[in-house]
């Protein structure tokens, strides 16, 4: 359990994070004090006289670096047992109240090894995963099920012929919820069904990961259901369902399933250079503590925004030492096509999940040789 | 319980979502038509030959309007359908994947009082609130306990004075978690002692609302045991649990406290306003819809920088009309001080909880009567 280890915790262990502070650099030392403030005590520092307080509980400036005229670095320590052993908490320290300030953004994060030993993190991570599906060396390809509005019926037909034609995982389009017109347990059910049946044909292991995303209450019945269902692993949205959700999911010791983690509705924290947290540490680090095995991004060239830089920065925190937390899958996405697959795994290297989605349709009739395409 | 009402939804019933999108005008169109399909199918229209989908599932633009060179406002119609039942689901259609993409804001939001109707929304609002604290007509008054790093004991002597003083709210501090210098069942059973304690003296009801922003399976649990323990109402970060998680403490039938929402590690949606969601959306709009009763922001004039239209927005959206769920109140925040009050209620009237924190300790020795001095 994730609090347990609060004992473990000494004053001296420190959650180190490194903040760009965008303005005039006269003014970055005081930003850096009042970032130390607001994101602790919240209190005038002036009405503060204890001394236990002053150095047990506020955050301090390690050290404040110009990195242009407009922008400084600064290097902050906060106790790590302010953040406690709650990722919220933690979230809290590192982002909460500062979010609505301009300026600042969150550029890179060192956990202490206390801290990391509260969280179970990725039960699979990258070997995990490789050795799930009997993959040692080449990237993993994923695709999602989709358009919405298909039914139930409709959709496990094409994750059998996408498990014929080679996938290694195929998660639902993160649009399929529990509607009218496509309720979770049928789909669930069917495309587990059809995707055990085509792995009883071609040897393979391909995994089905359908997306749990859902109200607070149903978030564990849905993992479950998939689970029982056959469902070779799930997917959630932390943006919509909240990181601590996910984390729950990799804690529970009955469910064992690998998780990939969407990046629906985390966009406004990544998007201005100059707030919010960096791609690395949100989409990487931040998504390996909450457990997420792999973690789908929009990647660039294709229909979103993300730079290559910005590619890196998380495909370098998906595999950057953690503590203990297992490795994991950066997967990137959002508008990949098949004749992109040379260049991505050029950029990517072998270590990831390659994730084509609407491109594969694009060979209608034929989409067991659109997989196989993408395989070979 | 929020998916019971889908059966309800009809075809007919659309979801209207405003987004202004800035960038080249001539490609306005091309953009809206793109979001349109972004937040539904997220498929290429190209390859979509379904017409129920296409009439059914894509959203639709209804009209696109220039207001300035670089800024177009696109009314967008989603079906309800789409969203089904469930405000995980909800904000993935309003804002899951265009997060990622720049230049998209959205502005203006209406439900269809079918898909409200799932809601049951805040269970006191504006009137509940007025009515338990016998407050009927001035602003309401809160403070926070702080700063983190007082035990439990010094944070309940706090309240007490706090109480005695005449606030009509106690909130604590959005860092109170539960950490190892300040557990949380120690603090809350201490502080809503010496609140009803003082209530006892004073003959008013002082709500004590205890942060019970907490991990996934502990969410519930802290916020019965703050009701068991006597707390007035509870506060939860929404940003930092998930807004669903927000909504199951509304929804449950045995618990029925008040909700006060706080904007932790949101900032990032409402910081640039080419982008993310609008404060009234956000902070009132979504707010409301998960069940709080008010919602704290930081005001302008404060240490924050939201501007005065800013939170004029958020201040109008917690009193327009939304179906049948109840008006909530702003409760502006964020390094105010005694001598704004007027000012304050000048700007938003009565109908607003006045939340100061470190000010009220100015006057060290005597806080009782900087609260009087705050009520007068």
């Amino acid at each position: 359990m994730p609090w347990s280890a609060s004992n473990k915790t000494t004053s001296t262990d420190q959650i180190r994070a490194v903040y760009r502070l965008t303005g005039e650099a006269g003014e970055a030392r005081a930003r850096a004090e009042d970032l130390c403030i607001e994101q602790t005590v919240e209190f005038p520092r002036d009405l503060i006289h204890r001394e236990d307080i002053l150095d047990g509980i506020v955050g301090k400036v390690i050290s404040l670096n110009g990195i242009s005229d407009q922008e400084m670095e600064a290097d902050i320590a906060f106790p790590a047992e302010v953040a406690g052993s709650e990722l919220t908490q933690l979230l809290n320290v590192l982002f909460g109240n500062i979010s609505l300030k301009p300026g600042i953004r969150l550029t890179n994060l060192t956990l202490p090894d206390s801290l990391l030993e509260a969280y179970q993190g990725p039960r699979f991570g990258q070997q995990g995963l490789r050795q799930l599906l009997g993959v040692p060396n080449r990237p993993l390809l994923c695709t999602a099920l989709k358009p919405m509005g298909l039914d139930a019926r409709e959709l496990a037909n094409l994750a059998g012929r996408f498990a014929l034609g080679g996938m290694d995982m195929i998660k639902d389009d993160h649009g399929l919820a529990d509607q009218s017109f496509c309720r979770f347990e049928d789909r669930v059910a069917r495309c587990a069904e059809t995707v055990r049946e085509a792995n009883a044909r071609t040897g393979r292991n391909c995994l089905y990961c359908p997306n749990v995303t859902a109200p607070a209450e149903k978030l564990m019945d849905r993992a479950h259901f998939a689970k029982r269902s056959g469902a070779g692993g799930v997917m959630i949205a932390p943006g919509l369902a909240g990181f601590d959700a996910m984390r729950t999911l990799t804690d529970d010791d009955t469910l064992i399933l690998p998780l990939l983690s969407h990046p629906a509705f985390l966009g406004a924290l990544t998007l201005h250079t100059a707030s919010g947290i960096a791609h690395g540490v949100l989409y990487g680090q931040i998504n390996r503590l909450a457990g997420a095995d792999a973690c789908i991004f929009p990647s660039h060239g294709g229909r979103f925004s993300f730079t290559e830089a910005q590619c890196h920065d998380i495909a370098n925190a998906t595999a950057a030492p953690m503590g203990k937390l297992r490795t994991i899958l950066p997967a990137p996405a959002g508008g990949m096509d098949l004749a992109r697959v040379p260049e991505l795994i050029r950029f990517y290297g072998n270590d990831c999940i390659l994730l084509i989605g609407g491109d594969l349709h694009r060979h209608e009739g034929d989409l067991v040789k659109s997989c196989r395409k993408f395989v070979d």
